[in-house]
Parts: C-alpha cells; structure tokens; sequence
C-alpha cells in the first residue's frame, strides 16, 4: 500500500474518497471529497468515521459523515446519503486511514513572536508557531507547527510541544514535561501485530494551568485533549489521549489518567492514582492517593482504593481486615 | 494588586513592611527592613512568618520573625516585638507575598567555570554558576542562576536544574532530570481557585549522591530539599519540596515522596512505594515495593503495603485472604 | 586505588590479568589478557565472572571464564584452567572492576549519516553513531557514541540516547525518553555505602517498536536490554538493566519493570502494573492494571492483584472482601 498524493491547504489534507477507496483496497461507487476523520458523534459531512464497537451503534442514525467504514451486516443502519465503506476490519482501516491523514511533526518556516516575549536563543521554533505578550520561553524548548502560547505564559527549560497546541494564558509548564505527544492506541491485526492510531487531534492547555516536571499530555485522536481553566498538575503525571480535566482541578505526582478520562471542576486525584478511561468523575470528587477509579463517579465524595470505594467505606475495610489478622 | 518596585541587592530581594503591607492590604503601624518569608521556627529578624494551621501554634512563643500574617484571635500569643500582620486568611496572603519574593528562573550573565571542566557547547548556563574541577556536562544541560556544580560531578543530556540548586562533589545525574523545580503548593480561594506558592527554597544535592532518568526533585517551600551524602536513586522518581533523604538511603524506580518527607539514613523504598508527606522514617527502614507510608516510622524494619505493616504481618495477611477466598 | 592505565582499542578496553589483580588488591601468579566481565553463562576465555550468590553456584562447572572473583571456599568447584581470583567479596570486587572497564559517555568525532536523514542542525551526535536511510531526528535529541539508528526511524524533541544503543528499522521513540541509561545495581560495603555498579552492556530496540514520551530503559550490566519487533511502550514506562520484553507486546504507562525481567511475546502490562525482576511471564499473558508480578508466570492468562492471582480470583476475592465488609 502506497502513500497516495496528498493535495495539501492551508495544513489541511484533502483527499477524493476514492484515492481513499484505493488506498484501503475498498470499493467505493460515489465520490466526495474528505477532509478528515472523526467519530460517529463529531464527523461533518468531509469526514470520514467508523463503526467497530456495537456501543456506539446508537450514534449511526444521526451521524453526519461522508461515509463510515462498517462492517456489511451494520449498513442498513446507516442514515440515508452517507456512504458505506464496507469492511472486516472497520478499526483496523481507519488504523491506516490515520497515517494518510497525520501530519509531519516537524516542518521548518516562519511564526510569529510578540516583541515583548523573552525567547531564549537555543528554543527551536516549526513554523506557524504564535507567542503571545510577555511569554518567557526558557533555554532547550520545541516547540511543534502550529502551536499557540498566549501571553503572559511561562515555558522552563526541555520542554517539547507537539505541533498544534494550544496555551492560553498566565500557564506555566515545567522542565521536560511533553504536551501533544501521541496517544497510545493500535488497531490489533488477526496475528497479534499493532498498527498504530496516528492522532489527529490536539491538546489545549486553558489560562492559568500550571503542569509539573517530566509530565506527559497526550494529544488526541481526533477534536481534543483538554485541560481547563485553572487547573494545577504536578510531576510526572500522564494524561491520556480525549481526557478532559475539569477547571480547577489538581492532580497529585505520578497519577496516571486513562484515555477518554473526563473529571469535573474541582476534582483531586491523590497521588499515584488513576483511571481505567472512558469514565466521568463529578464535580468536587476527591480521589484518595493510590485510588484506582474503573467506573465513572456520578456521586462527589472522597473515595479510596482498588477497587474504589467510598473512602469511609474503605477505613471499614481496613478494620474488618486487621480483625481478620487477629483471628 | 500591583507588583511593586523591588530594590534587587546581591540577589536579595528587600522589602520595607509598609510595602508590604500596602501589596497585601493589610494595616501596619509600624515599619521594618524585610528580606525574605519564613517558617515560624526558621524565620529571622528581617522575615515574614504565618499562622494558618494550629498545629503550629506552639511554635508562635519562640519565633523571631519581624512580622506573622496571623488571625486576629490569635494576635495575643505572639511574644512582644513581633508585629501582627492580621488576615482572615494568613495561607493565602503569605502565597501571595512568594509572588513578591520569588526570583528571575532565567538570568544572563557572567559564571566561573573551573578550566579542567568538561562542558558540551550546547550547554545553556545562567549567571553566577559555579562549576568545579573535573566537572563533565553533557549536551543540552540547561542550569540556572547561582547553581553550584563540585568537583568530579557528570551530568547527562537535557537535564536541567534549577536556580541556586548546589550539588556537591562526584555527584552523577542521568538524562532528563529536572533538580529544583517549583513545588506543588497552592492556598486555596474561598470559591475553590487554587493561588501559586512561590518556592523560595533550595535543593542541596550532596556528595556521591546518584540520580537516574527522568526523575524529579522540587526545591523547598522555604530552606532547602536535602539529598544527602550516597544516596541512590532511581529513574522516575518523584521528591516533594522539603524532603530530607538521609545518608546512603535507596529509592527504586518510580517512589513517590510527597512533600517534608524526612527519611533517616541507610532508608530503603522499593519501587513505586509512596509517602504521604510531613512524616519520618527511622534510619534503616526498609519499604517493599508498593509499600504507602502514611505515618512517621519509629521503629526500622521491614514494612509492606497501603496501609502499611510490618512485613511479616502482611505476609500473614494475604495468607488470611487465601484462605478467605477458599471459604 | 589508582586508575590503571588503560590500553585503548577499537573501542575496547584491554587489561592484563596482573594490572586488574593489583588494582583489586588480589593475588594471582598466571597472567592473562583480559577484554571485559560477564556473568558466569556467558564469559568468554578473555572475561572475569564472578560467584556471589550460591544459586549460580551450578553455572560455574561449565564457565569459559578466563578468571573468576570467588571465595575461598568454593575455588574447588571452578573448573580446571579457570583461574581463581580469591576474595571474601567477590561483587563488590565486580563492582570496582565495572569502573575500570567503562567507557566515556561521551566522545566526540566521526560518524555517519545517510544523505536522506533529516537531522535537526540543534542534535548533537558523538563519535562512531550511525544514522541510516530516511531517518528523522528532530531538535535537541542527544546521541551517544557508536548509536545505530536504523532506516525510517523517527527520534522526536529531546531524546536522549546513551552509547552503544542499536535502534532498528521503523522505530519512533516520543520526546524526552532516554534510553541506554545506566541501571541501578550497586554492590554494599559493610558499612552501609554503596559502589556503583557501571553498566557495560546496552540496549537493543527491534524494528516498528514505539516508545512514549518521558520513558526510561536502562542498559544492561553485561550483555544487553531488549526490546522485540513490533512491541508497543507507552509514556513513563521503566524498564530495567537486562529485560528482555517480546515481540509484539504491549507496555501501558507507568508499568515498571525490575531488572532482568523477561517478558514472552504479546504481553501486555496494564497501567502502572509491575515485575520484582528475574522473572519469565509466558508468551500472551495479561497483567491487569495495578498488577504486581513477583513470581515466573508460565501460563499464560490474565492476571490481577499484588500479590498477583488470576484474575477471576482476583475478581472472587474482591467479592469476599465486600462480604466481609457487610458481616
């Protein structure tokens, strides 16, 4: 399988369905053109989208895409005027339709810096960088294509941001941490190889986000990784592809947040502890450290352990077991 | 609230009380010459001190401070000569006079580097550093004001280290480690906003100390981050500001220690164990992996587990639990 | 204890018998010439091995070994021409050898690139490194001596990679990782310090592995750390000195691995999951997130829990456990 050309514009990549159709070895009568990959959800009608797990076959009859990639017997379920691509292996080709769409992480060219930014001289910039009034921008930095840093915001030293990054205001990020790094996701082929998921999607860093040392951001696969408004991080926390960390919400050293993860405002995770992804915490929940979350928290509370529990719950626990060690 | 001017001397940021007081909005008769915050107990003449929590109440007797940011119902335990500064919220008001106090993370200027050094070209170096003889530095190191760097120390690429950082002699720091950066401390605004602490402290990172990759120590609220002579430790490790790791203590890959963690001498932590912070561990202790320290350890010995035990009772408690799961 | 002066070659450090006994303080009366150390099993006629620990006591029968640091009272199980080198402790001898046969982490000079590279002008690159067809490395990463770096490999922002490390066809590794960083292994005085056991081996990554962001690997003592065609690592990973990870397996953020941990092919490791070290798990076993590995596993499966237990165990015991909670 070739890479077939790619007629860029303006960073967008835009292909025929039918160079797609080829690319993927897949039949296709109509054409259209394709700007994108998206989920059921968000796909507008230049995007392509994909239906591997029946979970998200409620999202097929309001979808907007071009066309999805779906396996035969789902088609009927697809609304009227959007194209079957009709596969095996629907996770497995969008594996595939990732790369023809991912973007160099690294292109050479001009960007726009405020006169007023403090760029220490050994920061290396891609093109279409913008900073903003009074950023500092310490020795060591990359910073990616495209990325935005707003004024007044604050980058220590070896830091790398992946292309397309967004940093609003008054943020500071500390030494070697890493936003916008790719997401960890693979589609599995039949003889247990992994192909992997380029991301496509960003991450953005709302005003007065402060992000700890050797931290890592993942960006997302499509639409967004976000960390809003507020929101304080400490070292060496990962944060997985599509999270949304809530305004003003903390997270504790070495906590580690699943793909999907979205927290509330006001959430604290404890450190060293996680989520399974997919999942929702409430507002104002706290997690105790070491709390390992697998189900999404509707109710705010202090919770603790693995499984979670409620934290008072949790302390019962601990007295029933040192009974048992006196029996 | 506006910065206001500050008279830099020697890199001594001096304040009189009355700016002070007039940044902060507090009322003050008298005036006096300060030079820097303190705890209560550490505070001299020329510092700031604060009263937020009553634990610390018993320290208000000695304390030399000039001046205390102190609720009112408090004011009378102060000894004579210590000036009140009275605030609802002494946490806040002190977070917001770090801002004030807090130095440049980025200087240029003039450094002393020994002539048999080995430094990288590529090194970025701040003003007033000072490295030893025999000192290797790899590429991409970044280090920043007034750090010390003694005899026989190697540094590897892109590590970085923080101002005023002082690491002694034969000390060897892997790739990728940040030594000194800010840590994580916030007071917390009535409708759940969450106020920087500036972090005026130090790290002292002493002889023959190793320090694996990607790992991270913060540098002190006030005074210093202490790692002291021998000790070992391991990639991916976090230490909180304040911590004191004794003499040849051991920490494996990825230990968490949360802030004024005090660990005696010849201290061993397995890998991913954890403490909770603001307690101690008595010289050679032994956690095993995975243990969570979440009390002060008297007695050395070896302990596992969260909550954590004696060894040996937890040996008997997963033997309790095998045979609970036969029943 | 001086440096013996050392006779470079190639790249190999060559010693006679007779200066390495004097370094250490032993007597020995044959001379010989001797390239390296290596363990037991895999010491060639010009390398020293070593017996500390009874449990490789049934390797020493059939060691190639030139000299073997040992105590007295097992020089009878050596096999004839192997020379003895007597002493009450042999690792931490070992240990003081490592530092003589180490090489310099840094060398500038020649090296290789292939004209289709594209090579950030900010990487700095050491003696010996060879760069193969379309490869990309992008700014500020830092390449050690006599690194291969295969045809198409992508090395994103502020990578480090240490001396002698091979990287095969396809592979990406994210920013800030490091991989070839010495392991921690240290051999202990009696009074409680501890020598620095230097790292001579290295680290082998196959083709179309990918490594997140902020991952370490440590190179091996003697020998080499691998990790197999096609596995999949994800940000803030530890692998330690010697593991072996298989093919096509699968290493989720935050697992670490102890040393010489060997894992099969298509393992997967869960979210901050771990091993104890030198220990096998089977090919197509699952550790759930949070597991702990302490023992071999030699059937495949999945597995959960610290201590670790099948999973529908582990699942039954947390059943038990909210029983006991309710009696």
């Amino acid at each position: 399988m070739e890479d077939i050309k790619c007629k860029m514009k303006n960073e967008k990549r835009v292909f025929s369905l039918k160079e797609i159709c080829d690319y993927l070895g897949i039949e296709c009568s109509e054409d259209k053109k394709i700007t994108g990959l998206n989920t059921l959800v968000d796909a507008n009608e230049e995007e392509i989208s994909f239906l591997e797990n029946k979970k998200y076959e409620k999202y097929l009859k309001n979808t907007k895409a071009a066309a999805v990639l779906i396996r035969k017997e789902d088609i009927s379920k697809l609304p009227k005027g959007v194209i079957p691509l009709i596969t095996d292996n629907p996770y497995l080709k969008l594996a595939l339709l990732t790369k023809l769409f991912s973007k160099s992480p690294w292109e050479d060219g001009g960007y726009q810096i405020n006169s007023s930014a403090k760029i220490d001289p050994s920061v290396r910039i891609a093109k279409g960088v913008r900073v903003g009034k009074n950023v500092t921008i310490m020795p060591n930095v990359v910073i990616g294509p495209y990325v935005e840093i707003d004024e007044g915001s604050i980058i220590y030293p070896n830091v790398t941001i992946y292309r397309d990054t967004k940093i609003g205001k008054n943020v500071t990020i500390h030494a070697g941490s890493v936003i916008g790094s790719d997401g960890f996701g693979y589609a599995h082929t039949s003889d247990g190889k992994h192909i992997k998921i380029y991301h496509l999607g960003k991450v953005i860093i709302e005003d007065e986000v402060e992000i700890g040392a050797n931290t890592t951001i993942d960006r997302a696969v499509f639409g967004k990784t976000i960390i809003k408004k507020g929101s304080k991080i400490d070292n060496l926390v990962q944060i997985g592809h599509n999270c949304e960390i809530g305004e003003y919400s903390i997270l504790v050293s070495q906590v580690g947040l699943s793909g999907s993860s979205k927290l509330g405002r006001n959430v604290v995770m404890g450190g060293q502890s996680a989520t399974a992804g997919h999942l929702e915490i409430a507002p104002f929940t706290t997690i105790a450290a070491r709390g390992g979350v697998t189900k999404s928290i509707k109710t705010p509370g202090v919770y603790s352990g693995f499984p979670l529990m409620p934290h008072k719950l949790w302390l019962k626990l601990q007295a029933k077991l040192s009974k048992l060690l006196k029996s």
